[in-house]
């Protein structure tokens, strides 16, 4: 019998099914794939550079980031996809007695960090239609952590209603993890000029197809910056690799590609939305790159197995009361799409 | 006023000074590079991969290395360099309340862990000539980790003290860190049928060339491995990217490149050590790619800054009390190391 074995109850990603004919709209990757300039730089690396640590401080990223967001570089913290970087900020910030405040139907993962952390925390519900209260985060707590635009609904909050509350809570952390900000929505980086408590979370998995390279970033004052990075280098200081770094920047460098395959998606979101709602399934209003939907004449199980039975791979949450009646699907190509349409209709009609 | 802000006081790396000619001794790295058939794979790789997810297992490398090592593919987790497996070891392993035990002059980032995620630990002097002692770990304890060969001194412990260490603390988890493994010290492996408390890190940073990469693996039992799985997946489920894992693999299908060169380095050890016996210097016995050694005729601090100035970086410890005297230099190529004692040979002679 071994003492001191850790009991806990982790986050559970979605599948990762192989094969070449499928249609993989379960994890909200994007379709059109990283820019050309990342392979150049793939082809053009020297491994030996390899045998030396990557940097410490990713001041290169950081530099690209800068100049790509207009925020000061030692605003900047790189981490190993935004997952590192907000299970920092977690160990980071909320050290408080009273709980930190998230929606009880947002990114998983936060009440995961809080258990494991043993972060004291308090989920609060969405509206009957899946919004986010500002009323709900104006009394007195620990911190708070929004998604904006929110998951697994994809509702945008507006930044005024943002700022509502971060100026009410100027005496803890607030988190807006930013993950799908660049599938149309407004985002909160003006805000850092004003509010010294927000920190603003970032990834390359979802607007620059970069999810296998595992690369996320976070932006907030100094002050919250000393903090972020004291806790990095107290867990894992080389915690994104030369290559990936490398790549990143190229990215950033190419972000005019980004922003038309970001368009793609956004045109191809709003079309697959109408043609659901269409055939009268309800969907929520998305700013991101998935709509969450709710099939009506056939249930969500059904449609979920015989979407997989052809290939098409989407996420339901079965053990997630409020939206076990929903599927969450990934906008892909438009071709993908059109197929993902005609699978259903021919299941239904 | 911002509530909740971690207070620490992280590990402090050694430095990544930039520079075409220097020589760099300050963080162990491994002077050959990586198997030319790192950068085969590198340059096969179709960016267009990395648009999905990584894997959350890393079944290649897994298998790669299950091969290599000749232990089950399911009793191996691979991370982000052996700094996030044993991070997630920490958390996963030692949850109790008595004091997890380590030695007073071993890996820095021990007592980092410890104080970050709030383990009780107490730090055991080793000998005055800097062994670790059996006895010393054969009482009640929360667990217990040891590098075995040890940093920053280079001097291994042998398997059957080892043994008796794990077998006398059966009802705790007992972490034998071998980064330095394969500079000609023999590894705990095979103890792994026998004991279900031990839980093995290696790293891809030193041997394999591959610091830059941030590959590292644990290798335990199935019960240990499902506990720190859950961590895992509790943190940061894609951990390691994609590129990486591929070039990983290409690394343990090279190994026998890999056995030559550490052959080298432990061949330009021995005569380093020899020599720097020979002036007159201290210096431990290294089953590693490094020696500690204390100058004699010219204070540490001086040496140091003395190197530096010649762009011969080694690594200065002056706030550690018992090893202020000393330096820690790794091995580099034979003539980088010949170059090295030239340097001191100018400076005392």
């Amino acid at each position: 019998m071994i003492r001191g074995l850790r009991q806990i109850d982790p986050y559970v990603a979605g599948r990762q099914p192989k094969g070449k004919n499928l249609i993989k709209l379960n994890t909200n990757e994007n379709a059109y794939g990283p820019s050309p300039k990342v392979a150049q730089i793939l082809d053009k690396f020297d491994t030996d550079n390899l045998r030396k640590y990557s940097t410490l401080d990713q001041a290169n990223l950081c530099s690209a980031l800068s100049e790509q967001l207009g925020v000061d570089q030692d605003m900047i913290i790189v981490g190993n996809g935004s997952d590192d970087i907000l299970s920092m900020a977690f160990l980071a910030f909320f050290n408080n007695d009273e709980p930190v405040l998230f929606p009880d139907l947002t990114y998983g993962f936060y009440r995961v960090w809080s258990e494991l952390y043993g972060i004291s925390y308090q989920e609060i519900p969405l509206t009957s239609d899946f919004k986010i209260m500002t009323a709900d985060y104006l009394a007195s707590n620990g911190g708070i952590v929004l998604t904006n635009p929110n998951a697994p609904t994809g509702i945008v909050k507006s930044l005024d209603d943002l700022e509502k509350i971060i100026a009410a809570n100027q005496d803890v952390v607030v988190i807006v993890d930013e993950a799908y900000i660049n599938f149309g929505a407004e985002t909160a980086l003006p805000l850092l000029k004003k509010y010294k408590n927000l920190f603003i979370t970032r990834t390359f998995s979802k607007d620059a197809a970069l999810a296998g390279l595992r690369v996320g970033y976070g932006i907030g004052n100094p002050e919250l910056m000393a903090v972020i990075k004291a806790v990095k280098n107290s867990i894992n200081p080389y915690n994104v690799d030369s290559l990936a770094e490398a790549l990143a920047c190229a990215a950033v460098g190419d972000w005019n590609y980004y922003r038309d395959t970001c368009q793609k998606i956004m045109t191809s979101r709003d079309w697959f939305s109408q043609e659901l709602q269409a055939i009268g399934f309800e969907v929520l209003p998305s700013s991101t790159n998935f709509v969450l939907t709710k099939p009506i004449g056939v249930r969500a199980e059904n449609l979920f197995n015989y979407l997989q039975s052809k290939n098409i791979y989407v996420r339901y949450f079965p053990k997630v009361e409020r939206i076990k009646d929903y599927l969450r699907i990934s906008i892909g190509t438009q071709t993908e799409m059109e197929k993902v349409l005609m699978t259903i209709n021919d299941l239904l009609f």
